[in-house]
């Protein structure tokens, strides 16, 4: 950095007992480069402004929703820069439609949207406001995972034969969702989820950090998507084959009734001459198995690695980092593409978030169809531009 | 023991170049319980002498074929008790079937046979034989996994929900068949191998352990079989949606492209308050998480584990056993089973071997034919009774 | 936390080059509870500058030095409320001591100070002054670590009968100090790093977490402390067999020498019925082996954890917290101590400070002499009482 | 091989309720080069003859006692050709010396003998039998540990400047031997262990693979070696540190109270540029760490491997071998040399028995006398030679 003012952040959700709220806040001003300045936290009156007190945020920056906040936040000179999307997923659009209308750039917790109309609708508004929108898919956000992109770009591994991604979480094996447990509640409802429960929770990092990995798109599935807790309306366990432009087989699992799973992300890459695998619960080391030599393990915060692990580590190696410095990444890496010190070009923008969607309605269309094999999308989805998607089986 | 005389063991096949005869030799005689008197190792004289020096075999009991060996023993006095199939897929019917007519027991590598209808044809056969007939699905004799299965049986996971197995080998990610490599020649090789590539070699071991572990049968797969190297003829990669009678779901994961793997056999079994994994590269351990507790890690040779893992223990904790030893394990109790020391029921039978063959040919043949979702079997197999299957969507 | 505005923190030292400085910043403000406001960064004045714009805080309270600094703070109504101190060791002393003359609360990096005369001095000065000084052995601060010294407080091992613990480093393998290497080139330095090289700067984390966890004091030392690499003045190698009170048994082991070694601290605490693991480089997990019962593996995050160590994790299990996260939770209790909302009993103090010191004296006089065991203390160290020596040998 | 007969073996001692006596058995026959056909195997003679039976040991070759069995094997054609030696330690030196004057090759448990001046003794009459005398060090006889010694030997991580050796059990952290528990009794006895208990048991084992692996020898030590159990004549606990020729320092630390341990040797080398770690509990790979590239683990069973490791793997890698294969790999290379196959140097000879012997007495010695460095030996042990030791400090 060069002496310059931190960007000015505004957050929209996340207030006193949200999970993934605090993650944000810690994660934007990390690296000193974002201060959270404003918000709207909680609807509740109170709630709000003490997220505010303790965040250090001016009681005169608190805001009752997100369009008083909009609107009095551009009547500032020293108004906020960008605002991040941290409600449930039955909010996202409209929060992050207004913000970029008010011409904020929008950093937004995923899915993009409620659903996949929703995400072109929000793909049309980013590309006319001429606004920056990013996507934390946390994981993409590892150092690890981005030098694994890397040696798979470089073609160290030789063509892409197959991948197997698998997400499991055990915390769902309850009904928690009937035991007033918040985060249970809205992954399960519809209403504030969309179609998807654990496919579209973390069934879609799974699917996005394959394609990151590889830089291949999927172009067909075999889905089995299904509510295992008896009861439950929103799938709970997913299943799903895959198959990669290029010709790449794929194996996806995703669960949250994998009893005593905590929060396993694991995902092998194998192409003609070497494997990869990466693990979210040692994410500081990346393992590689050749065919004809010694397997390798690089670690975090060494100097061979790639340029781009490198410039996303903060500590020498073996002083681990986490899920908080992932996803501080994000952050940063956005923060640098609005003050124009990098391209951005590895936040996941909103062409990401309609993949999500797309995968997401797919895969449970096609799993309750019985139908197996199925189209994702023949064409590319290029941010902005006009999407074609193929035709199922 | 109490000091008795070991059982004798005539081998078909397994001669000098042969990977598997060797450990069939080791495993047989590593507990004191069998001796290798006879044998037809190699259709070459020269090398069927050389065997039976390196192994002191007498000379008068290596036999041109089975035939004459089958005959000439049952005339000796000190004829031998039992005989193990080591050919290749292709000879095991006629070997087996000939042993068995001859009033000897049998012991035989996997795949039974060539074809599910030899399968078939061998149960009534063994059925009315009265000898007993074994088959070496090696990883059900190491002990962890015997107390995996104990522990699904006994409930202490719940009802089983999931099952994710995958066994990854790298070794073929090049066409070694047609570079002199006898090891994958006659895999690759359908006139020697039968219809199943990886999946007969490999993937049956995926299917059976994971039956094994949770006692529980497969009913309907949705399998994606392919091959993958160029010019193969049979498959070399599979990757299958299972469900399990009692309504779990499971992935099967079976490859010889994932450049790296060595032999990554692995299963996870999960149920409703927890889940355990274990994996053929370090199998000494079992690991079990839990939905409200501390994660165990059991390690073989503790005093704690069930009768079964400790009955096929040799050393103390901390002594790592391996694939010789877990391959002895099922001689041993097949030699109790013919001793009236043991029951032998966890020793795999002609029934596993037509449930094993059921599941190559159905998977291979849905995928060829993009069936989705088909039925593996609606009823049971019984040894020797009658067989029904169910009938494909 | 109640939404109580933020701590106000000077910082001095940490400027551009600093790899420990951003650590301290990041550490205290990720949680809320503190913000920079005020520094003495660089003697160089664009540094300084730098800085402190990177770091949002104002100009004018970016100062020359440390007295100008103190000075000015106190003259302001919003004057900082603490002072990190993040110089090389031979200024700890006189910044820690100003401050807390200057009544500020002083949080030092380790060691204490240049020597074990400072210690004692600074000791007294900080009973003297009714202010908080902490000292940031970043291990502490890890949850597993915590619950560690939890579990052997409890008695759940029984009395303790050994530890080993070891500290591994390799990037000194190599006089980097003639390279013009700034890390270390202080830390192989007599005047800005003491008498200790490798001992002071790791040895003391791996002898005060030892302390730490087994909750006993270390009462006798024999000492093999050695400059392995030619030519440099200070150790770079050090092998230590302890003697704890109670007559349990150590070996603790440090190297800045073990080529290939990353950051290697790893801790063993055995008693008589089972021992505990800990390791830096999978810090979320501890690993506990029985007597007589299957191993455990405790995670981070997790409901069954004791109190103290689901006090400082942020995130739900399977989400990985590391060495900033660590840190940060040394200056949560820190902020915490001084507004009052906890004891701050775990926060390492100028106890821990003394205790340091005497033993990279004693370690390295003794090594030099030869002398065998001798005695580190024959009485405990208390915060600013008197402090006795027991003789050595 | 080519066709040879098997080499006939005795066995003194291993009978029923032995541990170590079936390993030998399986290990001695496993690859076909030897095979059991006489023996001592206990003096009770129901159990003699019950060991007989069970291991296919005809009736007229089993003895009463060692001297009577060398008298009538010597008399025969078909006599056996060398002797193994499964005592308690105190019967090591007559049972060895015996076959030896007989003229039969030895092949023996460690440690050699009782003592060092039966070591002493026995390495005279090794040189005056012209016979071959071998030590069962099991750890050597694993592939990844000659694996490591040869990579040490090449010179891949330059000069070794520190060993790190642990072995830790914790089996004997109550007092067992007073439980009427065999292994412990006469492991706690010194009329039958020696000076040595822990140290004498698994110490020798570390010692000797830390001499091996890196080839050199240890000059100096200092020794904390401890009966940590209270009553307990022998130690079950020692800390030495270590000074090897060349100047490479080292520790050794060797437990029985390690409660929770299971069988945990472990030893890290560092060189200049890189370091190795193997660990009994996962032997079958090797850990390579680099100071300037990724670390590399070796998989045993590998093509890249050296021919040493190459030449004692019977599978492919993937397959674990474990301790019965690595004790074997030891009665093959014994055979191979008394074959003329080759030239046994890997095998542990009586020079190492006198080494350890040495090691023993000159630890339990200092560390009694605390009497800080001692020399342990100013000149090199060579077999039958004359042997000088340096004086101590």
């Amino acid at each position: 950095m060069s002496g310059r003012a931190p960007l000015r952040l505004a957050m929209v959700g996340g207030g006193p007992g949200s999970f993934i709220g605090p993650v944000h806040r810690m994660a934007a001003e990390l690296d000193g480069r974002i201060r959270l300045t404003a918000g709207v936290f909680s609807r509740d009156p109170a709630k709000n402004a003490q997220a505010a007190a303790d965040w250090g945020v001016a009681p005169d920056r608190v805001y009752p929703d997100h369009h008083a906040m909009i609107a009095a936040e551009r009547g500032r000179d020293d108004g906020v820069d960008l605002v991040s999307v941290v409600t449930p997923n039955h909010l996202h659009f409209d929060v992050a439609a207004a913000a970029l209308k008010g011409g904020l750039h929008v950093i937004s917790d995923k899915p993009a949207t409620l659903n996949l109309a929703q995400a072109r609708d929000l793909a049309e508004i980013v590309a006319a406001s001429g606004k920056r929108y990013g996507l934390t898919y946390t994981y993409t956000g590892y150092p690890m995972v981005r030098e694994a992109r890397e040696i798979v770009a470089r073609g160290d591994l030789g063509a892409v034969r197959k991948v197997v991604v698998e997400y499991s979480q055990g915390w769902l094996s309850r009904p928690l969702e009937r035991e007033d447990n918040k985060q249970a509640s809205w992954r399960s409802d519809p209403s504030q989820s969309g179609v998807g429960g654990c496919i579209g929770d973390i069934g879609v990092h799974a699917f996005n950090i394959a394609e990151f990995i590889t830089g291949r798109r999927v172009e067909r599935l075999c889905a089995d998507v299904a509510a295992v807790v008896p009861g439950r309306d929103l799938d709970d366990d997913c299943n799903v084959l895959l198959r990669f432009e290029g010709g790449a087989r794929g194996v996806l699992i995703a669960s949250q009734i994998s009893a005593g799973a905590r929060n396993g992300l694991r995902i092998s890459v194998y192409g003609e001459t070497g494997g990869l695998t990466w693990g979210h619960e040692d994410p500081n080391v990346l393992n590689l198995d050749w065919l004809d030599g010694p397997s390798q393990v690089l670690h975090a915060g060494s100097a061979y690695l790639g340029v781009g692990a490198r410039a996303v580590t903060r500590l020498p190696t073996g002083h681990p980092e986490g899920f908080i410095e992932a996803f501080a990444n994000i952050y940063r890496d956005f923060a640098d593409a609005i003050l124009g010190q990098g391209d951005g070009r590895l936040v996941p923008d909103i062409a990401e978030g309609v993949r999500g969607m797309a995968f997401v309605e797919r895969a449970v269309a096609a799993s309750r169809a019985d139908a197996g094999w199925v189209f994702l999308a023949a064409h590319r989805v290029e941010p902005g531009g006009i999407m074609q998607e193929g035709e199922g089986r």
